[in-house]
């Protein structure tokens, strides 16, 4: 089965149903049900059921789902069952409040590279690692091989640094920077704005 | 026009043609065109068009967008024409990077008010606001008639947090913990959670 015959939104929702599940397992809970899931997710079980149908049949009828299988089948499908290498491009505040949060770890990734421009960085540590110079980042992200780039630079620079990066070898950028990118067809972009959040929200009150 | 009117997903690209429109003024740019902003945010100018057509008339065929109108309007519609007040819960190493990002203010928002149960924090200042004691947030809220709130506590705590939210009023949550959250249906809930962003693209790698 290839990817491109699952619809994006379905691959979009397979994320969260593994934190779901991975929230449920730290509880020790063993089984759970798309009837459960639905419930704690807002989403309808049988829509869990359907989208879960298009990667194999998971759960047997009447008795759920072992919840540590199907935490590694979402891992392996997701191809989060190994850890990605993360560059950190732009270690402002945003950059080390991003490279100080914990979370990243047991859910597949972990941050190995940082980059900024400013001299007073370079050689700082921000979490586990080194800060270094900007102007070497396309060769230390092709040694690295490195394929995914969380971007925490100025709006007005983002552009120019997202090509950098995809001259580079990156393939997934998350992108913090207030910005629409543009990027090639197999690069993969995805947006965390809290305003456009917030906004999308203050038009219902 | 009734919201209920509106598909949310029209909603949803509001905010993101807002700021790509704040980007070309800031350039000093004032008359734009669905074409141009279809290009910068990889939308079909078609689409553009139709999603503004459901709020009125904000072009002339043949000479485009004044920005600085569709900016006003969008902002109307969005209700960000003025500043809304929001409450931060949970000041730890992210609630603190939301607190000092300078994002907010242009864009309709400024945190007023920080809550945390830590003792160490309460009393100190996270950006221009005093931490509070999460123990006085429901009177605080209902003071203050607070309707936004962004929470950053743990993924374990956050369902009950937001209960005391709801009954304090707040009617909009961007919520940066890792969990979904269950909220009655008047109460809209946004999720910013980095990882589900990464997995969703590795799954395509």
């Amino acid at each position: 089965m290839t990817s491109t015959e699952i619809p994006d939104i379905v691959v979009g929702r397979l994320p969260v149903y593994l934190r779901a599940l991975s929230f449920l397992a730290a509880t020790g809970q063993e089984i759970t049900s798309s009837h459960e899931l639905g419930e704690k997710l807002g989403i309808s079980s049988a829509q869990i059921r359907k989208d879960l149908s298009h990667f194999g049949e998971f759960g047997k009828q009447g008795t759920g789902y072992r919840i540590s299988h199907l935490q590694d089948q979402l891992r392996r499908i997701l191809k989060v069952d190994h850890q990605w290498e993360v560059a950190l491009i732009g270690v402002g505040v945003l950059g080390h409040a991003v490279a100080r949060y914990g979370g990243f770890h047991d859910r597949g990734f972990r941050i190995t590279l940082a980059f900024d421009n400013d001299p007073a960085k370079i050689g700082e540590k921000v979490g586990d690692t080194i800060i270094q110079d900007v102007a070497i980042m396309p060769d230390v992200l092709r040694q690295h091989d490195t394929k995914v780039a969380m971007i925490a630079v100025p709006a007005e620079v983002a552009q120019a640094v997202v090509e950098v990066c995809v001259k580079s070898g990156i393939k997934a950028i998350l992108n913090y920077a207030p910005i629409h990118l543009l990027v090639p067809p197999d690069v993969h972009v995805q947006y965390t704005d809290p305003i456009t959040h917030l906004q999308r929200m203050t038009y219902y009150l």
